[in-house]
């Protein structure tokens, strides 16, 4: 991460920008304002990844700021630009994401702070061994004059792709639930046991996670997915005594998440009390959605109509640091389209006009924001 | 091994027998016969058990043959017993089962022998190691003057439990199939790829599991088990790309087996090609059902009568080493009662009421058997 930080303070070294290392690790470039006491817009997505993962997810939108402030050639606005790069968006080292962002809106505390790795370093520890100095978080907050957030991110979906239109406004962020469930039977030998004497864990979960597709098949907009499953004791022939198994449900009306994880949970219960099994759920995560600011979202739509492409808006169904900004200033989103939507994954990739389409956007953005009343209004507000 | 078949000869030393330890690890004690060129009656099950185990799954049939033997108080019977306390029925170390009964019908070939366990060791130098010769194996086999082998066993399973019957004659041993099947999809964001764009490998495998149950519940007597599955990458938020599951099919007629499995196989197919998945299937195991001898089974019936219970012939749905001796020598089983169905597991047990019965029952299958012309007959067939 010393590198990565190094080589984008690089690229930046030819334009007169103010880099900085936050104390929770977040690269921070200001670019000035026409004049001094005008306000910032952020600009910016991450600079970590998952493991084995591909080379866009988050990085691109660091990059993509750079270009932008590149293309200026000088030229400024009645309003600074900072680019961010955060820190650990994707939570692979703690367990916890938007470790970066949650500094920025001041939620970076002491119980965060205390957090462990699987080697029981803590974040702190981490910080410091990162040569930077924790007891200097508050430092990392957005300041005052900050108006708006702007984030590109590749779509790591597929509906960019389906639609034919290389880049769409975010109007929201899902909301999430992520629940733990057990079903619990009683092993037995798989020969020996006729079926109907039976209390056979793993078909009580097959049947239920059928249940969770068809729900989400059934209300748009919504979708639930189980990703991880472990039978034990996990022999052939053995009938399953325990299946846990995740549930991951998203939806950008909070309500519909909420009782479509109520009808789940009932439905692995109605499952179990009919198999003479029983079930446990854990809920991990119950995070509402966030909607994106409508004025910049519409102005971005306009942003990408002038870079030549068709309007269209979307709901992002996965969590960005955007979200958590939303929290303390307008925040907003810009997606690209993701070839076969394939993300978190050595595959993953974008296409040059696409980002040329992006910058072309992101430059029409600036200049209707330095154009607009109604922002400038808000600038002068902050 | 070496304790336990100290212990067992300890508790012969008593009776007139000639216990040896054949090449393959097998314990062999001779009870002479009223005459010597009389034949041999095998009673005996196998000494070794799995890994977290039970008490009585094997040895049980072993301790009851010395039970049997000591009841005798010295009286003999036109035919000489040998009690066998076969070794490796479970295949724990080396994932082959029956290794001890193998030797007894002539299949412990060289290349058995060359089969290595976990660690490299082959069972020739594990034979070596446990102080014998492995080129002593052609000695293990059954004698000519064999006619007849009994093994009395626990159920394993609830069907004794649910009639409230102690005992049962076993007709036959299931044939089995052994499968793995590979479903293949394509892993994706579980926030960012909407319902209808997925290729989830574990709700095609889901969908499957419920199928298998399905088909075995309507079949009589079939039973079939997804004992073990396995989701790559197995993550809450990403749609499983791979999922491995086992299949075991078991039926005591071969077609009605093989006829499920292949629909089970079609079943996948069609779930794949629906749900834009792939399918691989690799059959493990095929192996056919075999008959109890229909005069032993029948004599074991009247003698479950007289011992005071009522008759039940039933199918054995697990593997003995009986379907192994069958393929010499007419061979026959006893089910005991086991509570809960509860096996290869520190939980299993059986009634002592219901061992004293088995006892019981034992004894007068000698009687019988001495005074049936028709087993005399085969005999002196031998």
């Amino acid at each position: 991460m010393h590198e990565c930080h190094r080589e984008i303070a690089h690229w930046l070294a030819r334009l007169e920008v103010e880099v900085r290392i936050d104390a929770a690790g977040n690269f921070r470039a200001l670019y000035p304002a026409t004049n001094p006491n005008s306000p910032r817009l952020l600009i910016g997505s991450h600079l970590d990844t998952v493991a084995n993962a591909g080379s866009y997810d988050g990085i691109l939108g660091v990059v993509l700021a750079v270009a932008l402030l590149e293309e200026l050639q000088g030229r400024r606005f009645p309003f600074a630009i900072e680019v961010v790069g955060f820190s650990e968006e994707e939570g692979v080292r703690f367990g916890i994401p938007f470790i970066g962002s949650r500094a920025l809106v001041g939620r970076l505390d002491e119980d965060l702070l205390n957090t462990q790795d699987p080697q029981g370093i803590s974040i702190r520890r981490a910080i410091e061994a990162f040569h930077l100095n924790p007891n200097e978080i508050s430092q990392a907050k957005l300041p005052n004059d900050t108006v708006a957030s702007i984030e590109f991110h590749i779509e790591q979906g597929p509906v960019l792709e389906q639609l034919n239109q290389p880049l769409a406004a975010v109007q929201a962020i899902v909301g999430q639930s992520r629940l733990e469930f057990a079903f619990l039977g009683r092993s037995n030998h798989a020969g020996a046991t006729p079926m109907y004497l039976r209390q056979d864990a793993l078909a009580g979960a097959a049947e239920w996670i059928c249940i969770v597709e068809r729900m989400a098949l059934t209300v748009p907009g919504l979708v639930a997915t189980v990703g991880k499953i472990e039978a034990k004791p996990g022999a052939t022939n053995v009938i399953a005594s325990e299946v846990r198994c995740s549930l991951d449900v998203r939806h950008a009306n909070d309500e519909v998440r909420i009782l479509a994880v109520q009808k789940l949970i009932h439905g692995a219960e109605e499952i179990a009390s009919r198999r003479k099994l029983s079930v446990k759920e854990n809920t991990l995560l119950s995070q509402p959605a966030v909607a994106m600011d409508p004025f910049l979202t519409s102005e971005i739509e306009k942003a990408i109509v002038r870079a030549g492409c068709k309007s269209h808006r979307m709901i992002s169904g996965a969590g960005h640091d955007a979200m958590i900004l939303a929290e303390k200033v307008p925040a907003a989103m810009i997606f690209l389209r993701t070839p076969r939507g394939v993300s978190h994954d050595p595959a993953e990739t974008v296409m040059i006009e696409d980002v040329e389409r992006a910058i072309t956007c992101g430059l029409h953005l600036f200049d209707q924001l330095a154009a607009s009343p109604e922002f400038l209004k808000r600038t002068t507000l902050a």
